[in-house]
C-alpha cells in the first residue's frame, strides 16, 4: 500500500489545497493530512479548528485521514509510515524553497520521495495569506475557500472585531 | 492499478533520468518509458537505439517497460491506459516549460495528471546535450551516464569521424 | 490621443492574445496590432491569413485596427505615433526576455514607452505553438483559440495532408 | 477619463517610483498616488510625512494626486473610481508576486485591471527598505531619492539618536 | 595584493559556506570572514560563538582570517582595504537578493566588486536555518555542517531545554 | 599568478562583456579572451575579425589577451593554465545555464573554478544578438558596442546589401 502525506499550515485550507488533495487521492492508497502546529508563528486558526475545517472538506474522501504534527515533515512522514510527501506548486518562488526542503528531505531519509502537482491554473496565485487578508477587509471570498471555511472566517472576524 | 508514462527524448538516457525511473518505480504499479520519435529534430541517435539502451539500463525493474511514441504525450499517456505523466524537475527554467505543458494537458484530458519528481542533487544540472557536447570533444561521460550509454557514445562519435 | 501598438508574430491568435486587445482597447484611445513580417522564421500562416484573421476576430471593437510590419518593434511604434507598446507577461522567463526588449526599446527612443498586462489565468500557459502542435495531432484547440481560427488551422493541416 | 491609482508603502519614495509616476503621468488622463497605511507594518515615517514627500515631489506633475488609504488595493482603486492600478517590475520575485496580487484583484473585481512598467535600469535593483538602511549607518543616499527625502532621512536618524 | 572579504551570520557555518571559503582561499591573496552583528535579528549563537567555530573551522588556511562588523557590507570592505566581496549563490531567489546587494554596492563604492561562486551541488539547497530546525528536532546533522558546529548546536539544544 | 579565462562569442564584444574583462584585470594577474570557434553556429564576423576587434578594445589593458578556442571551455581553462573561469551574470535566465555549466566543469575538473560578475546595471538587458537586429535595421547601436565595433557593423551591414 502506497501512503502519502500531505503536510502544511492549512491556516485554512483554500480550493487550491483541496484540488491537490483530491487529485492526490486518485493516485495512491492513503492521503494523510497533516496540520501543522507550529509553536513560533502566530496562527488565524487554533490546530483544532483547523483539522475540523479540513475534516468537513474531506469527508467524501474515504482514502483521506487529517491529523496534527509537531516537527520536521520527514519526520511526520516516517512516523506515519509513508513513502510520499505530497506539495502543490504553484509558482517559481514556491519551487526553490520547495526544492530546497524536498532535497534536505532525501539526504536526511532516503526512503521518503516528494511527489509535486502543478495548483490547477484557476488557484495558480491563490495564498491562505491572501484570503485572510481579503476576508479581515470585508470581501467575499467565496471563490477561494469552500463554504464552512468562508463562515468560519466571516464569525473569526466577527468575533476580533466585538471582542 | 495506477500506471504512469515518463515520456522523453532520452537522446540518451543520463544518470538523471534512470533516478526518476527508479523512484517512480517504487511508488506507482507500473512505468512506460515513452521514446518520443520527433521527426523535426535530428536525434544522435535512433528511436530503436535509444530504446535499445533503455532497456538495457532497466532490466533488473519489473514494473518499467520502454516503448516509442509520436505526438503529443497526453495521447500517449491515454492510449497507454496511464493515469499519470511523470516529470523531472531540475531547474526553474525546466519548471516553466513543464508547468505549461502540463496545464495544457490538464485542460486537454482532465483524467490525466502530472507528477513531478526533484531531480537528485547530484544530476541538478545535468542534460543530455552537455553529454553529448562533452563525448564530441572526447571528455569522459562516465559520472553522467550508465556504462552502456557511454560506450555507445564512444563507438558513435569514432564512426561519425571515421565516416 | 494615446495610441498603443501590440506587436507579434499572431501565428496564429489566441485567445490569450485577444484577452490582452480587449483590455488594452478599454485603456487606451486606440490599438494598433502589428503583425510582424520576419522573413527568417517560418510561420505556418502567411501575414495576409494571420492578418484576416486577426481582424475577424476584432471587427467589434472600433478602436483596435490590424496591420504587418518589418523591422523593430520600436520603429514601428514610431512610425505609427504611439506612445505605447503592449505586451502580454506570462511567466518568468516571457518576463525576462520582455524586460530586456523594453529596456532596450527605452534607451533607443526613450519617448515609447511599454505597458505589460499580466496574461488572464486561464490563459496563463497558452502559447501558438502549442495550439499549432495540438491541431497537428488532431486535438481540438476549440478551448484555446476563437472558432475561426480553429477551422483556419483545421484546413490548414487537411491541406498540408493532402498536399 | 481613465483614471489609475498608484499603491504603495513610500516609506520613503525612491527614484524608482518616481520614475514610474512620471511615466504613467503621461499615458492616463489621472494618477492617484495611494500611501498604505498599515496598521501591522512598522513604518518608519508617518503616513503624514509620507504623504508630504510625496506631494512635494510631483508638484509639477499637475495630473498626480497623493493621499492615504487603508485596506486593499483593489477596494481603493473602485473607491477612488480608478480603471487602472498602476505597478513598477524591477526583478522576478517582485513579478511572481505582483502577478499573485493582479490576478486575484481581477477575480475580485473584474473592472479593474493592472498595468506594469517596466523600472528604468538604474533603478531596478533599488527599494525603500536598502535605502533605509544605508541612511540609518550614515552613507549618502543623494543617487536613489529625491533631495527632499534625502534631507528628511538624515534628520530622522539624527532625532533618534539624540532621542 | 588582493583582499576579499566574505561577509555573513555564519548562525553557524555550515559545510556549504566552507567551501565557498576554501574555493576563495585558492584564488585570492587574503580572505577576511566577516561575521555580521546585527542588532535587529536574533541569533542562535553570539558573535563570539560564531567567531570561535568559524577560526576553528579555518585553521588550516593561513590566508583567511576571521572577524567581526556592523552596519553595511561595503563599508566593512572599504575598512578592511579588501577590493572584492565574495558571495555564494545557490539558487535564482538568492541570485536576484545578492544582485540587488551587488549592484547598490558598486554604485556606493565604484572600486569594490563582487565575485559570486556557484555553490557546490551537495550544498545547493543548504541553509543555517534549515540546519538548526533539524537540528531543534534533534536530527543528525553531521552531513550538513563541521563536526564542532554539530557538537555546539547538540550543547546549546540541550542548554534551552534544561534551562 | 592566478590567471582567468574570459569565454564567449563575441559576436561582436559588447559594452558589458569590457566591462566584465576590465572589472575581471583589475582582480587577476592575466585574462586570456577566448573567443569561441563554434562550427555549428553561423556567426556573423569570422573568428579573426572578432579576435581583431577585441583586441583594439583591450589595447589599453597589458594583462589581457585574446586568442581563440575550440571545443570545451574546461580544456580551453586546462590548456591555458589558468584557474579561473569568468562569467557575467545579467539576468535569472543567464544565471540557470550558466550555473549547469560550472557545475558540470567543476565535476569534469575539480582545479578550474568559475567567477561571476555581476553585469553593470545600464549593460543589464544587452546582448550581441539584440545589437545585430538593431544594427540590421540601420538603428544606432553606439550606446551598446564601441567605437570600433559600431563602424564594423555598419560596413558589414553594407557589404551584404551590395552583395
Amino acid at each position: 500500500m502506497v501512503r502519502a502525506v500531505y503536510p502544511g499550515s492549512f491556516d485554512p485550507v483554500t480550493l487550491g489545497h483541496l484540488d491537490v488533495i483530491r487529485r492526490a487521492a486518485c493516485l495512491v492508497d492513503e492521503v494523510v493530512i497533516g496540520v501543522l502546529v507550529n509553536r513560533s508563528k502566530h496562527p488565524m486558526f487554533t490546530a483544532e479548528e483547523r483539522v475540523e475545517m479540513l475534516r468537513e472538506c474531506v469527508k467524501d474522501l474515504p482514502n483521506v485521514k487529517v491529523q496534527t504534527f509537531n516537527g520536521l515533515t520527514v519526520d511526520f512522514a516516517r512516523n506515519s509510515e509513508a513513502k510520499i510527501i505530497i506539495r502543490g506548486l504553484r509558482a517559481v518562488t514556491d519551487f526553490e524553497s520547495e526544492m530546497q526542503i524536498a532535497q534536505t528531505n532525501r539526504i536526511a531519509e532516503p526512503g521518503i520521495d516528494t511527489m509535486f502537482f502543478a495548483t490547477s491554473l484557476q488557484y495558480a496565485y491563490l495564498s491562505s495569506t491572501i484570503v485572510k487578508e481579503m476576508a479581515f477587509y470585508g470581501s467575499d471570498v467565496a471563490k477561494f475557500v469552500p463554504l464552512n471555511v468562508a463562515e468560519k472566517l466571516r464569525s473569526k472576524f466577527a468575533e476580533q472585531q466585538n471582542g
